[in-house]
């Protein structure tokens, strides 16, 4: 099943003349490509050309600085020699996987679920549940959940600690969308509040841009070291250059500016996609995202979210079928995450009316 | 143990001043800068800016057909469609590790190997063997081994394959330094004769430069499904920028004319060394490397190879102690790689002379 809605996807992605409403990606009119261009010519002239070589496999000391100091000023006292600099947020949760639940078990995600993390933990032996005892650890995105797009409560995430605390097991925190919170309020960690028990996993890939597959972990002092092992053995370091412009862009940026211009962005695309479909497909049931990328929406009868993608693809509009986020991966009733991201406001509108159209069949 | 190494050989890379004969670094004047430049330079230019955003787990159709049809012309009957491109060899190796050995098990290898390979095979379960029966695979560099820089004779090579093909089990293909062979041949790889048992690995990090961590896996048609869910769940995608930049390289450059000039570099500098360690040194045994960065040499007494690395950084010179290559892991008598590929040939020489007074104590 997954390889048939692989293929789907591909094949709308293939389309010429197909409006994207799937995929997590953010807006290329974002990409600082001058900047980064500016970057690029000035490290690439550096003597040794340390963008080009080999490096060590935490990572550029003046990039693994920077992280920390952001995180301090979230709360968490981190130091730039705790920060490993990883080949984007992805392979920070496989490290993750690898050095915390290498034994496998159940591990607690919410019921809708970032699809990558639940593919990771599948294929390393991890069963992802919605139920919060006899597992082995969390995973969990507290600042900004993707497919739905909300942060935990303060309730919640006391709740989340203390049962973590309780089974002493460790949480993986998924930071990806914390500082694309449309109030601009990132908030602190989990990291700041148990330092023993959380792996921190963030990235570039949201605010910056993706194509440079540079993100972090933050293991706790107990796997620190094992961490460091498996990300040597795995690919041996972060690419260099990516490591190198990112440096060096950020020491010439605004990235608080920079956030507020993706954040003044994305939020009236937010506002324009959920307008669409209270209009065009008002028994759908959705909330308004706090920020991110994306609004989880479920529909109102049984059917088959393959079947819809299918149909939305002949419209000329593409999705992503719910079960690919969904932990117990049913196709019913359908839900689909649907993508503000990539599209301008005509196009999500268009969108809408085109996949209002396949759910009409 | 590890560790403390680990500790010794930043201490020499942090050291001004040092002479560096360890390391796997390509000469970093043999970057084609000026070239990536004007790739990246039309690349950032493109609409849509994919250097920058997600691509698919597999790679770019252009870089994969570039790479399938440099494996046709050296007799291995590849579509691009069964290369997957990874973060750099090292996660290409990982990738096997995790589809073909997952159980665990002893992988053959040879007395001295990649030290890369070799932790990565712990960090996974696997305990590296040099016997050749009651093993789950085999892991190879048949064009040219590290750290020897020798290639398989062609006995030696039947006896491998008839090995694997007799016990049915997967035989790893390291082509690293293939195209990196002072004789300019590169050889005919094990997986144009046994391509359900090959997983293939090769890599642009030797030839082009490393920073990029572009390199690629074609695996045993049985397995290629699982090798591209394996890709997506460690790090979803080898970074985009690298990949475009390379294919527009590619497109552009005279490959055999880098290599060529590559050899030509190499080649002076691998006998300058050998020159030098047969003056200084003239009780170590070693033989010419045929290719590759490296030379492999044992010492003639009782010793640790830790300690004469501490007395080497001591005299101004960094080498890799042999029992990071070794598959049991023995510290005595201490043996060494010494790479040839980063230092010019005054430095070499004067690095040996080092490396002579750290040994007389």
């Amino acid at each position: 099943v997954d390889e048939h809605i692989d293929a789907l996807m591909r094949d709308g992605a293939a389309r010429a003349g197909t409006f994207s409403l799937g995929g997590g990606l953010p807006a290329s009119e974002l990409f600082p490509r001058r900047a980064l261009a500016a970057s690029f010519l000035r490290v690439i002239r550096e003597p040794g050309a340390s963008a080009l070589q080999y490096g060590w496999p935490e990572g550029r000391p003046g990039l693994r600085a920077w992280v920390a100091e952001r995180l301090r000023r979230r709360g968490a006292a981190v130091a730039a020699e705790e920060v490993i600099l990883t080949s984007g947020a992805q392979q920070a949760l496989a490290i993750a996987a690898e050095v915390a639940f290498a034994a496998g078990g159940r591990i607690g995600c919410d019921a809708e679920s970032y699809p990558a993390a639940l593919a990771l933990f599948r294929a390393r032996g991890l069963t992802p549940t919605v139920e919060r005892t006899g597992v082995v650890g969390f995973y969990a995105m507290p600042a900004l959940s993707n497919p739905r797009g909300h942060g935990l409560g303060e309730d919640e995430r006391r709740a989340l600690l203390a049962r973590a605390r309780a089974a002493g097991v460790p949480i993986v925190e998924d930071d990806a969308y914390a500082e694309l919170r449309f109030d601009g309020r990132s908030p602190r960690p989990l990291l700041a509040e148990a330092r023993a028990l959380v792996f921190h996993v963030g990235t570039f890939s949201k605010t910056i841009c993706p194509g440079l597959r540079v993100g972090w972990l933050v293991a706790p002092p107990d796997f620190r070291q094992r961490a460091l092992v498996a990300k040597h053995t795995s690919d041996l370091e972060a690419n260099s250059l990516a490591q190198a412009l990112l440096e060096d862009f950020l020491a010439h940026a605004d990235y608080d500016a920079l956030l507020d211009r993706a954040r003044r962005f994305y939020a009236p695309r937010a506002r324009r996609l959920a307008e669409a479909l209270r209009r065009a497909l008002p028994a759908w049931r959705f909330t308004l995202p706090e920020g991110g990328f994306t609004i989880w929406v479920e529909t109102d009868r049984e059917g088959d979210d393959a079947a819809l993608l299918e149909a939305a693809i002949r419209q000329g509009v593409s999705v992503d079928p719910g079960r690919l986020f969904r932990v117990d991966q049913r196709a019913s009733p359908p839900a689909l995450r649907l993508s503000f991201a990539s599209e301008p406001g005509p196009r999500l509108a268009e969108g809408v009316e085109r996949l209002a159209r396949a759910w009409a069949g």
